[in-house]
This record gives structure tokens, sequence and C-alpha cells, in this order.
């Protein structure tokens, strides 16, 4: 069904295309915004709507990859300089979904042809639907390798013999999982516990771990922590959306995070240095702004113009 | 399975088509009749019923596209000079559907050797059966784009989640669904507040936004009224069947939408030129008439011969 | 899957099959057996249960066509003149189909090995299999307008919204479906309505009405009367199958119908002439004929010689 | 998805190979062996258990062809000069199945490859499963077609609205099916009654009746009456398992059942010759026996070497 | 679907890589491990965690092959010289399975592109999903053998007809089925009743034997004692997995399994010998040791560096 570049498969060139391409001294940092498919768009501010405000952020940012749905690679993707990771699976929200399954959303061929430079996808395991998601993802891992693509596995256990997401034994589970069914990076959540961390990692065995960003904390210092803590168990990066894109410094936030993770600055210090940048680059990013801003439904973008 | 005139995917050239040949000014407007499928005979007259009546209207009103299914592009298009906007899956009003889903109707291959110049498509987003919908979506977007055909996709938010399918809310998420999902143009409904339509619009990003006719309105007035205030709200244009072909003059009906949508006339302008025109092309439809018509069953139209 | 006599699709290569190789003088008559399948081995006598004798039937009575399942086809059309038409999906009445689905039985290639000259398929509208079904038909449809070959859709409205299959309402309805999916040819039911079955036409537009012959009547003249009115309406034509095989005199009948219909003969006229012609012909088809008939088991054929 | 020998379908080629490979005198004897896989190990015993045994038992006895899955043609049929008709769809017995399935077991190209000469399916007619049935059978029917190999069908009437698989309108209404089908051969009950069984024959037409052996009988008297009365009855042949390899003189009662089957012996006259043959082949079959044999696992095998 | 290396079936290529490629004096000793995915990380400890103690074990216990999943033959496997079987379908633990299926993890051509020589399948007989398993094996096995693979089925019975999987009936039936199907060799479970067994190899046939190693056992005598009854009973060898990665002699009673397997010594003497050995290669497997081991989390390995 796929053409191929070859038919020698080698997982030694998929490990150099992560290496290379898709990280900055052996780390790595995703900006991520699926969310707009998958939670809703009461996610958004006035200016995180617009996917070219948080492309532009991924830019300046200088983060490794931007992690999005096709839509948004086909619409805006050409217009900057970003490696983009593909989602090619996902769901809404409105229909509550206890043993989830996402729908492909997108062939690897069309992730290929529009520049990607590696495939995300979710496996939901412990859903009822968790056999029908695996089949999903042997196909799209095998067409991906077949490019020599690396795949980005979000492993999320799921199902109502899950009790908590964030129990260590069933993070542990997944990595390995993830492991087994030949993803080459884990996009997981961090339970807090170092410890259950470096296991978390350990089980993962040679699929790289990175920490999902997850919810928006309560403070860019909380966040920082996360992000030092989970680098010193040994993790390979971080895929963070919210962190990032609401926070009111998008582009010093995204640096602050690379100061902890490959630059070895305490928090302290990035926390400084996050705050003196402030005030050089805080106008950089194009917001949508028009007059409509000053009505009541100030949290939307105003509209941008059509053709 | 498809053979491509490119495999160079570009989005570019899609927008393009979009802009040159499926659009007046850079406003869209289409006609559409699926109403035969979708909900049945009794929404037509004698006249509505027959698809030559309906094509001529698409016609002589200069419409953009018409929007019909395989039926009707096989059996009539040819006669016409208007560019057909095929909707490719269906379903019919006989059996409820809480939890919609509308099976494929027309490959993506035949519409294009049938001469169509865009693909329509049904998202019931929130629907128990989302993911094989956005399942068929992919594979039809991703074919169609191979063509270099745009997507427009109805994204019609449905299922036990919804309470009202106008909720500002839900509609805006519908709106980013298909965005992210790559739909070219979204067919939405408009839920009466140009605030939330304009918020709309914001979610839907580079999909390009167009009005859902919807149920006949009370007056020409109140539906020329909901044309101004959604183009003013920068939408793209209207995609509008039974306001146009329930009317009394349906040619003359969509000359006034355009005299609103691309000529800036008021409404009230708009409305004396729409009648001084009734007077002009009132016969010009060749209506399907016969001595039958006489009938109690006059609603109907007569019998066309066969062979 | 499909090879392609020629990529140009074309309607009209399609109309001028059922013009100059499906009917007669622009009106068509069709001779149909699948009951064997679709409900069972009581409806046949010591004749018709052998195939044998209803092709005879098809060929002497020179009907336009006949309508069999791919069985049939295979090991008897080829020692017989008539067209075949034939029918691609089916089921089995052993279990009761309250909701009814009919399985693929012939591949449109197969149907066009055998010679077939067009596909007839059951679309059961409003069956809560109906999404299934229209896919099917989609790609039946296709694969068969590929080969330049007609369509004709059984239009069966069926399911719990059904309160009766001869509404004319659903009838209509289900006329429009069966146009706007691609059919050709429809074959229906006629409720004993004329002015229902001319609205049920004029739903149908451009895709062909053939009234479905259906139980067998109580007396030749009423079925002639309703041959009479159904034509009068502008109706195609005629697909019937208990009516000629399980009358008495199936090729004199036979050739009365089409008195009503082509020769626009008077009931009493072609009543006349059916009487007159049985002195002739009765003797004409080569019956199963052995010793057994005298046996209790009369009504079933002998036995005939296997290899 | 297959490749074909000859587009050019033709039934007389297949009938050719059912009248000159598998037949003699016009006239069917299979030895089939599928139990293993459709009932259990119990219907074994120490000889039966290897399929070696009887594999031997059809060539010595001379039989038309040895019906097995897919699995004892691969590992043993090269050895032996026995013509295959290969099982391709079966199921366990370990689940209980009021509305069975079988899944299919073995390609069409697979039975091809091993040098088959027919293809065997079972169809559950009246199965709540039913149209999946018809549709894998469709598949395969015109695969094997394609190849031009004959397919036998096993009509089994099934599910909730059989009360009797014996029923002889059933079984006559199953016999119509596989001839509309397109089966080439049918394998079928036979209920005990001539006059049922020659309507069943009938009502087949000219797909070609096997009578299915089933359960082992009393004594070989009553199972060469079956053989007489149905022979009489113009059947094509007989399908036999446990009738022959449970039988204490395997080979010898095969030559009996032809003796009676093509010969025209009278059944005393075939049972004498059943004992005097006896005294001379008795021995003739490398039972597995080794030390084993005297323990009181006596009704099964001795352990094979393997490699 | 599949390329072929030759259409060309033949079972005995397929022998032929068992025999010389798979095996060791005519028997098979098979080391596994993808409990990772099928029972989850707690049967795991510090060493046997990391994949490349695991494959060390394997290379230097010079086991015939390694069983594994795709992620692991992936990332690991190049660095070794043992033989992979590499397991294609596979399912979590994490949801309870009464009625068990599992997906496909790994295509037969990516298995083949990996280097591995032979595939390994679970076949859940008696399950609810066994025609879905079936239809699965039948694609995998018969890709396979095109590639002249030899497949293995785990035979396990499931579902609610089994009251136990050990019993012997149902083992003895479950060969068969592999049998049946088409399998080259048999994973199974010993009852602990080599009679049991005896029976159970004669129901596979020409399909090899192979004993499922299961849970770890209390002692190592116990182990080897099942080891050398199943292996008089004739089994073709044993696939392994607890009972020596969990094993705290890993190499050594690998060896000392071969020694009662092939080379004929007692248990006695083989248990003498794995003591004395133990002496000298204790400290050879390349353990996953640093500084973090003296936490409390010992019973985890160390975090390997990523990249």
């Amino acid at each position: 069904m796929s053409f191929f570049s070859s038919t020698n498969h080698n997982q030694k060139d998929i490990d150099k295309v992560i290496n290379t391409k898709l990280s900055t001294n052996g780390k790595a940092l995703y900006l991520a915004q699926d969310q707009g498919l998958e939670h809703g768009v009461y996610e958004f501010d006035n200016s995180s709507i617009n996917p070219e405000h948080v492309f532009t952020i991924a830019e300046k940012g200088e983060v490794d990859a931007f992690i999005c749905q096709k839509g948004l690679a086909e619409k805006y993707a050409s217009s900057y300089k970003t490696n983009i990771i593909l989602k090619v699976n996902g769901k809404t929200a409105i229909r509550k979904h206890d043993e989830p399954y996402s729908a492909i959303t997108c062939s690897v061929k069309r992730a290929v042809e529009l520049g990607a430079k590696a495939i995300g996808f979710t496996n939901f395991v412990g859903s009822q639907h968790e056999a029908k998601i695996f089949d999903d993802f042997r196909k799209i891992q095998e067409e991906a390798h077949d490019y020599g693509f690396p795949v980005t596995s979000w492993m999320y256990p799921r199902g109502e013999a899950i009790t908590s997401d964030t129990d260590a034994e069933v993070l542990q589970y997944s990595a390995r999982v993830g492991l087994e069914l030949g993803a080459d990076m884990l996009k997981m959540k961090y339970n807090g516990n170092p410890e259950d961390m470096k296991k978390q990692i350990a089980c993962g065995g040679r699929a790289k771990m990175l920490m999902a960003g997850g919810n928006k904390t309560n403070s860019t210092d909380e966040f920082l922590k996360q992000v030092e803590e989970v680098n010193n168990c040994g993790a390979f990066g971080f895929a963070v959306g919210r962190n990032i894109w609401q926070h009111e410094q998008p582009i010093e936030v995204t640096k602050a995070i690379r100061d902890v993770q490959i630059r070895g600055l305490s928090i302290q210090d990035a926390m400084k240095r996050l705050k003196s940048e402030f005030e050089i680059t805080n106008v950089s990013i194009p917001d949508s702004v028009d007059s409509n801003e000053e009505t009541e439904n100030k949290n939307f973008p105003p509209i941008p113009p059509q053709n």
C-alpha cells in the first residue's frame, strides 16, 4: 500500500533522525497543539486560538519540533521553519470516552508529503479498543519506519481497569508496552515521583522518554521544577503545550525550559533570565489584534480576513 | 488505490481552485439540493422535485457551484454550465438517527471523472460513530487533495452529549475540528449571534466558513438579514438550498444574496431590485407543466417521459 | 480493484445500453426468478423448480432480460439467447429480517464475464443496515458504470420506521433515494393508486421506473389491469416473476403484457389473444416429466440426471 | 487480488474437472476428515488419529478425493496419490455455536499451490451470520472459478429459525440456495426419505448432490442401505468420514460403497464381498503401533518420532 | 499484498529451516520474553527488565532462538547473534480478557526484514473471537510460508467453555487444531501427566510440540524434571521464559536444560554441572548497575543513558 524509500528497514537510520533533526545536544523539546481537536476551544485565548501565533512561538522559541494535526500542517506549516511531528490519530471530547479510541486522521504518506519529520500516535493501553488501537499502531509504525520516520507514541493507560493514570506500575507497564510495540519515543505523564520516573524510563528501554506537559501548572517555577526532576531522571525530553502557549511569556518560558534541560541552569537562574528576556521579546509575536478586542468577547481572536 | 494527478500535495493549488473557480470576488455562493436523500420528498413542490428545474436556477442564478449527490451529477450535470461540488456521503431520514453516520455514496475518483470541482462531506462531531466518520473523512480528504480538489465539510455537532447544535461553544469547537482535520471549507449553522459567528470563524482559522442556509425563513428579508450579518462577520460565503429553491423567485433571490454579499447593497435595495427583476425573469425557468397539474396532487411534478 | 473498459464514465453510454439492448420500443419487460434464494422452494411447482423451464419462458416469451442470481447464470444462461440482468445481492428467508441486509453474492467483474447486460441490487432504505447497504451500492454502482453497465436498484423501504411499504410518500422518497444514489432503473412496488405512481415516477427523475410484479394476482385480468395503469403513468417497464412463471400459460401471459405495454391493446383484446395463443403454444416448453409425477409429490419436479 | 489462469470464466471447464478428475463412471466418492478441527479428538481412535492412516485408506480405497483442512494437505498430501478437496473454512466445537460461522482457514491461492483439485466450503444458511458467510462464499467461489476449480458447498441449515436440520423443506430450500449462489456440488444430509431426497436433488438443479456420511451408523448394512437409496434417487455421490475411518475395515467398506454405487451390487452381495476381502487386506494399513499400546490409553496413537 | 521469494510453497523447505536453523540435534530450545507486553513489568527484576540482559542470556546460553515482540527485535537484536522468532500478535493484561483476542503487532514482511527466522502467533481456541483469530492466523501462516518461514503457534484454549486450560482432552484437541490450521510448531502447556502429553503430541501429528515453560517453578529440579518427562514423551522442544530469566543462574540453567534434553544427562548430573558452572560464569552477564541500586527501589534497573 505504501511506496518505500527503501526496503532495508534500519533502526539506526531512524535513531539518526531523532538524534540529528529532532533534538538539541541529545535532548528534545517539542511544542504541541492538538487541544483544539482533543479538548475544545475553551483551552485557547485570543492569541493561542490563532495557529499563526503558536507556530511563531515554535519558531522563535527554537523548539525541536511542533506537534500538530494534519490540518494545521497543511494550512500553516509551510510558512514556518519549525520541524513538524504529525499527530496522526485523534478524537474530540464532545462525547465522554471512558474506553477511548482515536481515529486515524492522517496517513503516513500524507505526513511524509507534508514534510513532517516524525509521526505521533496515541496508544490507549487497557482501553476496550486496545486491539484495534494496536492494529492501527502496527500499520502506522511500520509504514513510518518504511519511510525512515521515527514514531512517537502517547502511552496513555485507560479503561475500566485503570483507577489512576498516574499509578507508577501502570505507567511503567505502559512504557514497556510502547517499547515492545516498536515506538521510538514515548510521550507519557510524570507522576511527580522521580524514582517512579526512573523505573518508567528503564521500562521503556531504548524507546526514548518524553514527559507530557499536561495542564498548565500554577506557576512557572512549578513547571520548571518538573522539567529539572524529569531531566535528571534521564528523560530524553519534553512535549509541552499549554505550559507554553497558555503562558503569558511563551517564547521566554520555552527558553527557560532549555536553560534547565540543556544548559544546566538552576531554576532560580532560569527564572531570572526569563524575566529579563521578557523585557526584550515581549512584543515579538504578531498577535491578531483589531478593534473588536475591546468588546466583551475579548478572550477570542479577531476575525482574520478570508481568501 | 487512487491514481494521482500529482504526488506533490500542495495546499496552495487547492486554495487556488477555491479562489479562482469556486468564488466570485473572494466570496462564495453555492446552491445545494440533497434534501431528496437527506430529508424526503416532502421538501419539494411541483417544480423543485425536478432536478432540471433546480439546475436551471443554479445556472441562471450564476451561483459559484451546485452541491448535489452523485445521481444528480451523473444524470443532469452535463447539460448545465454550473460547477458541481459533489456531496460524497449521506443517509435517509426514514430511520431516526440520534447518533448519525452517513455512508460514502460516491468515490472521489468518480467525482473527479464527473467533472466536479470540489468534494462535500458531512462530519457529525460527537456522534457515537465519530471515529468511523473521521476515518472516512481522512481517506476522502486525502484522496481529494491528491487530485487537487478542495474539500467542504459540513461540521454538524450531534449525539447524546449535544443539547443544542446551535450552542456557540459547540459550533466553535466544531469549526476548529474541521480545521485540524484538514477541511478547506466549513459548512456550518449560524446561531443568530454575530459575535458567536466571529469566534466560530476564528476557530476555523484558514478553513473558510460557509453559512448553511437551513430551513426556509419566514420572509426574504429575514434571510437576507442573516446573509448580511454573517457576511459582515467575515464569512467566506453561503451554501443555500431551501431558501432559494423553495422561494417563489429562486433566481431573483439568488441575485439578491449576491447584491448583499458582494455588491454591498442594503437589504432594502436588494429587496427592491428582487421585486423589479421578478417582472422580467419570472417565466424563465422551464417548469415541468402538463394537464395533470390541475389535479389535487398539484404540489408534485407531472410525469416526465421516460426513455 | 477492477479493470476498466474505459475510464471515461459516461451516463449516455449506459442509457444507450438500456435503450438499445434492454428494452423494446422504449419499454422494458424483464422476467425475474430469484425467489429460490429469497423466498424458498415453496414458490415453485413441478415446472418452475427447473431453471431450464424458466429460461425457456424467457426466451420464447421474448422478454428484454431475465433477472437471476449468479448460480443460474453460470449453469444455465449460456444455453439461452435471453439477456441477463444479474442480481448481485441477496439473502434467504429462513431467518426473519425486520432490518434486512442482503450480502453481495456476485462481483461486478463476474457478472461482466458471464455476459450479463446489467446489474441488479436491492437497497433496503430505512433498514438499520442502510449505511452498509449504501456503501455496497456505491461500490457496485461505480464498478458497473466503469464497465458501462446499467444498474437496476430494487428500492424497498424497510425497518422499524416503516409501517407500510406501499405508503405513497415512502415509495416516492425511496424512488428519489434511488435517483440520488445513482441507480439507472428502479424496481419498485405499485401501491395501486395511479396518481401515487405518477409522483413516484417523478421523484425518480431520469432513473427509469420498473414495476415489481409481486405476488401472483388472483386473475390474469387483474395483473394486466396493473400493467395498463402503470404503463399509462409513464413507467419504463415491468420486472415480473411469479405472475409469469406461476401462470399456467407463462409464455402467453408474457405476450399479453407486451400487447398492453407496447401494442396498445385493451385488456379484453389481450386476454382474447392470450386464450387463442394458448391453443397453439401450450406444449412448447420442455417440462421435466417422468413417471414419478404420478406420485403424491406431484408439485415437485422429477429428478434430472446428474453428470 | 488473485492471478488468473484465464479470465474466461467457463462453467464447462469446471464441470469437466468434476467429471474427469473427481468422479468414477459419473459417480463420486470422497473420504473426509476434518473432524479433528470441527468435533474434537474424541472422534479418533489409535489409528484414525494419525493422518497417515487415513490418507492410506483414501489411497488404497481409491476414493475420488480426500477432503481435509490445509494443515493435513501441507504436511501429508504430497506422500499420497489421492486428489485433495481442500476445505477452506472451519471452526472448533469448544464453544457452542447456535448461530455458527466458520472462519476462512485457507486461501484459494494456497489450495491451488498445494495441488488441490477442488474447494470445500460450509454455508450455514439461516445463521445469524448468513450475510458474512455468503460474502465469504462469493469471494471463495469466484476465485476458485477463476482458477477453474470446482466448489463443493456444505449446505447446512442452522440458527434460531431451524427446528430440525433434516426437515425436508429446509433441506430442499438449502439445496436451492447452493445452486443460486453458484456451488458446483452440494454436500448435504439425507433425512432418510427417498422422495424428499429426490426433491432435494431437483432443487439443487445442475449443482450436483453429495450425501454427507454423518455419524457412524449402527451397522455396515444400515449405511450401505442409505448409499443405495440415495444413489437411486439420482445423487452424484457421497462424502463420507466416520463411516469409513471409524469402521474396522475402512478400505473394504470403501470398496463396498463403490460396489453399490457404481457396480450395481445388492447390499447382500456387497456385504459378502466386504467380508471376504477383509481376509486379504486386513493388515494392509501401516498402523502406528508400539509398546505403549498395551497401556490403558489404548485408544490413542503412539508418539510418532518428531523431526 | 506480499512479495514472494517463491510461489512454490513447499513444506519441505519450511521443515528444513526448523531442522537446520532452529534446532540442535533435532531438539529445540527457545528463550522467550514477551511478558513485558503480556503480563506487566512486575515479572521483571533489576536485570531482566533490560532487554540487553536477556539477549545476552540467549546468546551465551546458545538457545536455538529468542522469541520476542517487534520492538525488542528492532532495537536490540542486531547486536546479538541469536536467531529471532518474532511473536506477531499480543495484548496487555491491563484489562481482564476472559474471551481473549491478540492484535497483530508485527507484519510478516517486517519480521522478514528484521531477519527473524520464524513467526510466533497465539491461537486462543474456544475464545469468542476464535473466528477472527483463525482469520488472522490464516493470513499470517500463509504469508510466512510464502517466505519459507516456519510458524509456531501458541495453542491456548480459552473462553467460557474452558473450565481448565490443562484439561487433557482440551489440550489434545487444541494440538489437533494447530495441526489442521497449518502450524509447524505448537507451543503448549504440559499438564504434568506424561501419558496425556504423549497423546497431545500424537494429536499434533507432524506439527512439532514445544512445551511452554510457564511460571517459574519452585526449584530448578522441579523444572528439569518437567523437561525430562516431556522430552521423553517425544516433544520437539521447549520455549522457556521465566524459568530462565527469572532464575538466578540464567545461562547455567539454559545449559542444564540442554544437558537433559540433548546430552541425556540425569537431572542429578545436570544439577551438579549447573552448580559447578555457576562458579565460573556467574559474572558474565553485563548487568545494568549504578549507584541508584542502593535505593529502596532495588528491584528495578538503573536508568540507562538515552541516545
